[in-house]
């Protein structure tokens, strides 16, 4: 017989006790920082007669953090709904996850690059990353729906965000490379993090709900809503947390010309690849995004319009090449995030590599931080860019093998293979 | 024989004449302020070489703006189409009485508290604040959405809007109380002015319809477009009118916390509650966003996130203990305003309490307008903020009275025992 | 027998060479402006102390880039979604048509008006502009929507750009007209420019597809979102590009106005066109709508709350009038963006011909560019808002009736009269 799926004790006692510590742990290390403080900020300020309010942080940062909130929330949320019967849990269980990450992923990321006298500081830059890394998360939420518990979701957050906490410490503060949109951090680590965790958990007789696994007509245009919502917030994303001025606002445009071009690459092969010339939404839903993820290390740098367009392009091209089928890759991710991802930190690399002062003049400090200690040297910058995704696939591959294995254990709930993409397991 | 619930002439007729009583009113009344005036603003620059355009209040307050916007007319709108044949009216009459009621509050709002020489001065924050007595309204409508009329859903909002205005005045104007997030002037007033007006409005044979008090698949999911952007916005509703600087900021941050924990206790007691441990949609769809509510007053005061945390624990838990069937209360607005927004005040009061100048420095005067007149005092800071709950009850329980019975009146085309919740009554 | 509609080979291909041409263009023409450029924005920082990234045009126009970008992708493309089996073609050619169209504004408009030294400057505003540009082409797409193929659409896109381009250099660089919101150069232009399309490809046998042609009800929920989130972001369409400062706070503040009165003439007149007095949604997904462009040419100027008013109403009464069922416009684009287009081109006109240094005060040359020069004159102001309204119309039908034929040409796999209004057609 099958394990029980009744959450009823599971799921209460998860979330209570797991809220429980994240209260304490906040009460015990998490501290306002300077531009949310009422004293520290208000020292802070200037005594000249000009106000500077508007230096505070929350005005260059919050409309970008909005952005990116909505595209955890409802992009992710509603991409997912495109199973005919998945949609309260696509919707339910990432806002849950979400939720719970983003908590979580304060403190971990506060613990590795935000301590500062033994406490984690906390602002709307902080809230962003934590955001970012909810999206990885949500990211291999993807390989998995519909096959796992909200319990299993869980367990898979705590582990998940800890070593995507472990790994950008590595790459942003050991390595001190580039990455402000997460072509690496975020989308490689969550990509193939989830494609281990999903492959560990290959269940051989997933075709006995094979008949759920599928779209209908209404389900694909919730889908769309997620699409879209991602595809016009994603130059937010990639720009949210990059420095002000002219990285902000170069990073932004970048990436609104490399997503614009993937658009037609994804429609054209789409077309190409159906025996009638007819357009799938499965592609149109997930190849469009592959140009957001496809510059999310080199938007901030000089790509030039041209060359984001390129990245793009070549982008919206290689989200249909490979097949995860073998691994039961529920949302394609390995074609959204996973290939785009690597091909974002290449052009990163590259465009890393070739950097100048002829080309960024005084600029140049703003982009690539070692510059001001005077051993900014591109070559070797973009090596180590090359190295970090080295680095980003070992610790996604491994760490997502031991996930999958904890998740293996028998006590979460997990859907019989008869009831997988079926909301009415877990909803009322 | 039930009354006619034929629209033909009565709304239009209403629209118009209050259409027509709003332009002429505005015309007499309203002028540009200082920021959106031609003459005035560009008077008022400094003359120095730096411009000064970034200082208007324009660029620290209309992305909050757009973000409490999307609250109103999605948020609202939508969380309310979980009804499986109400989703017309939901949207629509959503759209009706918000449009409608921005306008008058503007009006009501500036007579009671933004007269300059017998002109109301209007800008960015008195559309915000516009937006909120609105969002009152929308609290109220909850309570009695699929059992009322247009006509009478638009009288209920000239009343309801007046009594706001006459609210909100008593405790900012004459009391001098925090509550930018409104969880006294806008959700307590709002849920219990509602409650009481359901509650006169009572229908001792409503079970007629009760086959169409429910949801179906797809509804649930656009009432979850509802929630979501409602919960990911409500940082910027209630930071949106608190001062510059680091209370925007703080406030945004300690909502995002609150609303973060309390969606863990909603999934908990979701299935905690249910015999077979399933999640219900009702749940995640409202008290999932008690935490914004709860965190209304003490929001912007150095409440920590860790007391966020705490306030949006206790709001998710509470929003399950008291059942309102008999009351006739369709979408729960006690759950998720009514109790909530009682917290809130609370919390609010033990929070401004418990300020001093050690913990906010120089910032205290910029949350506590009182400060600088030399005559605030913790205590009776926190007496004042309690009084202001008992008042906002009392306003909102008496003026629900008046208005329900007025909305009696067998005038409005209201529709019958054996008609509610259905679209087909108002819409082609 | 029909020509084949197979996509196979011909949207490929056009959109790999469209998107080729365009990379190609953009990397011979197209640069980063001052505010983009890593060199640039750090040469042009003024040397004081205080850091001016404040000042980078990117936080005066992203968020307002950000709520236009969700109006072309979410506004106009899930306000298509009201046909029952044509939801994937209104939210996936608008999408397609969308991001081509964005990329070729981008190089038609900077080659018209935004050349410096032979090369195109972006940044954030030729984003909004490109946006606006993608707009007008999506309102013409309203009037064919069901009738064509996606090639169909995308070769009336390059020569509707390419118009567009050509008009707005007339109206604003020669004639130097007002005209931020886009009455003229968007709606006008885009409505009859579509509308001249949709004559010329005049089907006499449509009705065969006529049981296809209507809505059902979810499918005008989905609409709905399109409405709401078009009439909740014009306030930031009209104000996206106005001057820094009051004009951009004046113009969102005059927009919010007339769209609330425009909502009460909607559902007057809704509800009294109709025998029954029911509403109709086809009207509250439009008219409604009307209000925001009417105001699009004045918004800007001192037009007072009191006088958007009064347009928006006027916008919302007019929107019933005209049936212009013999050209098959099945979105009604001349109901909400004709006519409306129409009305606020003279109610521009006559705002700028009352303009006075009375009621501006030294802002008036921050609205009318002219006044600097000393050649401001209002009553001639006036006069060339109105020759705008009349080159616009002229170009938009004289471009329509060249793109309606060449659209006629049996190449391009447009459905069969049988076949319109389907999905099945283009989508697996």
């Amino acid at each position: 017989m099958a394990e029980s799926t009744n959450m009823r004790l599971r799921l209460p006692l998860l979330c209570i006790i797991l809220e429980v510590i994240l209260i304490i742990l906040f009460g015990t290390l998490v501290e306002y920082n300077d531009d949310t403080h009422a004293m520290l900020w208000n020292e802070n300020r200037t005594d000249s007669a000009t106000r500077n309010d508007h230096e505070n942080e929350f005005y260059y940062r919050y409309p970008s953090f909005q952005d990116v909130h909505v595209m955890i929330f409802v992009g992710f949320g509603f991409l997912m709904t495109f199973l005919q019967r998945y949609g309260f849990s696509s919707v339910g269980f990432n806002f849950l996850i979400a939720a719970f990450s983003l908590q979580w992923a304060t403190l971990m990321q506060g613990f590795f690059h935000g301590l500062h006298h033994g406490k984690i500081h906390v602002g709307v830059t902080s809230m962003i990353n934590a955001d970012f890394c909810t999206g990885s998360v949500l990211i291999s939420f993807g390989a998995v729906l519909g096959k796992t518990s909200p319990v299993q979701l869980l367990v898979m957050a705590i582990f998940e965000v800890t070593l995507f906490a472990v790994n950008e410490f590595i790459l942003l503060s050991i390595l001190g490379i580039n990455d402000a949109g997460g072509s690496m951090t975020i989308h490689t680590f969550g990509a193939y993090f989830g494609l281990m965790v999903t492959r560990v958990l290959y269940r051989p007789n997933l075709d006995k709900s094979k008949h759920r696994n599928s779209s209908v007509y209404h389900s694909d245009l919730f889908a769309m809503i997620g699409t879209i919502y991602l595809w016009m917030f994603w130059p937010s994303f990639n720009s949210a947390i990059t420095n002000y001025g002219d990285p902000q606002h170069r990073t932004a445009m970048n990436t609104y010309y490399s997503l614009a071009a993937c658009t037609l690459a994804t429609f054209a092969f789409s077309a190409l690849v159906n025996p009638e010339g007819k357009l799938d939404m499965v592609h149109i839903q997930n190849a469009a995004l592959a140009g957001g993820v496809a510059v999310g290390t080199a938007g901030e740098m000089m790509l030039t319009a041209f060359g984001a367009m390129i990245v793009g392009f070549l982008a919206g091209t290689i989200s249909y090449h490979v097949c995860c089928c073998f691994i039961q890759d529920t949302c394609g991710i390995h074609n959204l995030h996973g290939m785009p991802g690597v091909l974002g930190a290449v052009v990163g690399a590259v465009t890393a590599a070739l950097a100048s002062p002829d080309v960024y003049g005084h600029g140049l400090q703003r982009v690539f931080a070692d510059v001001e200690t005077g051993k900014w040297n591109p070559q070797s910058r973009g090596g180590f860019q090359a190295i970090s995704l080295a680095v980003t696939l070992g610790m996604a591959l491994f760490g997502g093998l031991i996930t999958g294995f904890i998740l293996k254990l028998p006590i979460y709930g997990a859907p019989p293979d008869t009831h997988c993409f079926e909301d009415g397991l877990y909803w009322e």
